[in-house]
């Protein structure tokens, strides 16, 4: 890495960008979960109420929109498991450009409607990274189209930290904020925004135990790729890059891990509690308070939902 | 009929009553809804987001905070198919009094446990009115406990008109207010709301058509009861009772129908759009627009999402 880290500004130039684009999403409370964890406050930050209905829309949009008029015309594309695919089409059909998306073809029904609805041309391809990029990279040099990456891409980064700095104006005076961590873009955004903005609020990411390359990752000092993931959150299989692996290393306070049983039953908490159905993914920060692993004890917490393209789920 | 109709005032203190206990609800938007019903905003109040998941919070917890001490320490009683038991029992643990609450046995799991969380005493009966109404007298004479009914009650009414009064500071200028219509107390409420703080905004109720009850009472000129609803809008089933037929032809400029396949349309359009779960009741009034039964054409309309508590969707 000789590129220099995301930075607070570059954060700010993202929110410029997508202003009025993406939605201010509410941040919601539960008393009685806040009792529970014994937390003073458990702000959720619910980016599954975000257009396209995950927090991805606005990486996508800071990318799309800091195209210059040629590349734009050129179109976009990408590979993904499910919403960045939907939100770089979103974006693409906001800025009225052409979006190729390459998915693997165990993508979920919801997820690929959910890319088609805006337009993009679909590609299924074999689910494998190597396959993805492949298949990727053969469109982009077909169609000249600029590719976006889901995660490994400054302005995808700066445009998810936008996420953090709302929550921060939203919900004053954290103590902690808890994301997710797949491929790293949310997590690197948002200790970006956070340590940026409110220095001595810690930042903590959560993990899946079957997808845990972050963990191993910083204990190892060096990045080791996830082989196999294992996990039932979908929107976190992805491995870290080098750009998201160094952010996450110089400016994340710690990193939880939490099973798969763990996330579910964090799942339906939160759909009891605040009548959010969101993704298995968007469980995973909660789950890590849910099951002890994270002491919230009085403490002020953010937490960031950060999907609701649920494929479907029996709520009785 | 001598009793006077609810006024603003009265909702102004029924806020005063319920401020901090209740949710501030966020007002959430779709461009994709929004240009399809061309209409200039469609702002979607989302009570689903509610304690308990829907308004009727605000109608108990108005109700038991207006009692006296001596009275609340008696407990409260009431008979609901649903969404206001559970929201008796909410507001009756945070006053720290009991609750009693008859159910019909065909009340859905879901909301069968929704009730039980709050700690109340349930009693299942036949679900019919003459059974649910016998069973909370008796409880009442037994225990002393003080009826609440879920809609046939100023303290109800004047506490579920503070979501309109929110709606209008949230989403200002509006040409429209869309409510659903079941025993009458949320359009009674809003109506009143409404008409006392912007009257030039117009008021429409939205019914099943298979309880439409309202409607043919408008017609009629006079209360006709619901003899057997028949609508997958279980939360809309009841009657009006004669106040809330007085405050509806007084101050509801307009009533419309839906049918029970234009409500699960609606209802899976709005999860598409807003990735809001919400409960067939629910999506009764966007039914009204997406059917074509409403010109919101260049109008700015607000609707009230009124409960989450669906019992099992499959959503792909």
């Amino acid at each position: 890495m000789t590129e220099r880290l995301p930075t607070l500004a570059d954060i700010e130039a993202a929110r410029a960008r997508i202003e009025g684009k993406v939605k201010r999403t509410p941040v919601m409370r539960s008393a009685v979960l806040e009792a529970e964890a014994g937390a003073a406050a458990l702000c959720f930050k619910c980016e599954n109420l975000q257009e396209v209905g995950a927090f991805k829309a606005r990486g996508a949009a800071s990318a799309v929109f800091a195209l210059s008029d040629a590349e734009a015309a050129r179109g976009v594309v990408t590979h993904s498991s499910g919403n960045h695919g939907a939100a770089l089409a979103w974006a693409a059909a906001l800025r009225g450009i052409a979006a190729h998306v390459v998915m693997p073809s165990t993508a979920t029904a919801a997820k690929q409607a959910n890319t088609a609805r805006y337009g993009a041309r679909i590609v299924l391809c074999e689910p494998t990274l190597a396959a993805r990029e492949a298949a990727a990279a053969r469109l982009a040099e077909e169609t000249g189209a600029v590719f976006v990456h889901p995660y490994d891409d400054p302005a995808v980064i700066a445009g998810q930290g936008t996420c953090a700095l709302e929550l921060l104006e939203q919900a004053p005076e954290l103590d902690l904020v808890l994301a997710p961590i797949g491929g790293g873009g949310l997590i690197s955004g948002t200790a970006t925004a956070v340590k940026g903005r409110a220095p001595a609020t810690r930042v903590v990411g959560v993990e899946p135990a079957g997808a845990d390359d972050a963990l191993r990752s910083l204990l190892a000092g060096v990045l080791i790729p996830m082989e196999r993931p294992d996990t039932i959150a979908d929107g976190l299989r992805a491995s870290l890059s080098e750009r998201t692996f160094a952010v996450i290393a110089r400016r994340v306070d710690d990193i939880v891990t939490v099973s798969d049983a763990e996330i579910v039953l964090a799942q339906r908490a939160l759909w009891e509690a605040l009548r959010m159905l969101i993704e298995p993914s968007a469980a995973v920060p909660y789950a890590a308070i849910r099951a002890g692993r994270i002491d919230v004890r009085g403490l002020r917490v953010g937490i960031i939902l950060t999907g609701g393209n649920a494929e479907a789920l029996s709520v009785s």
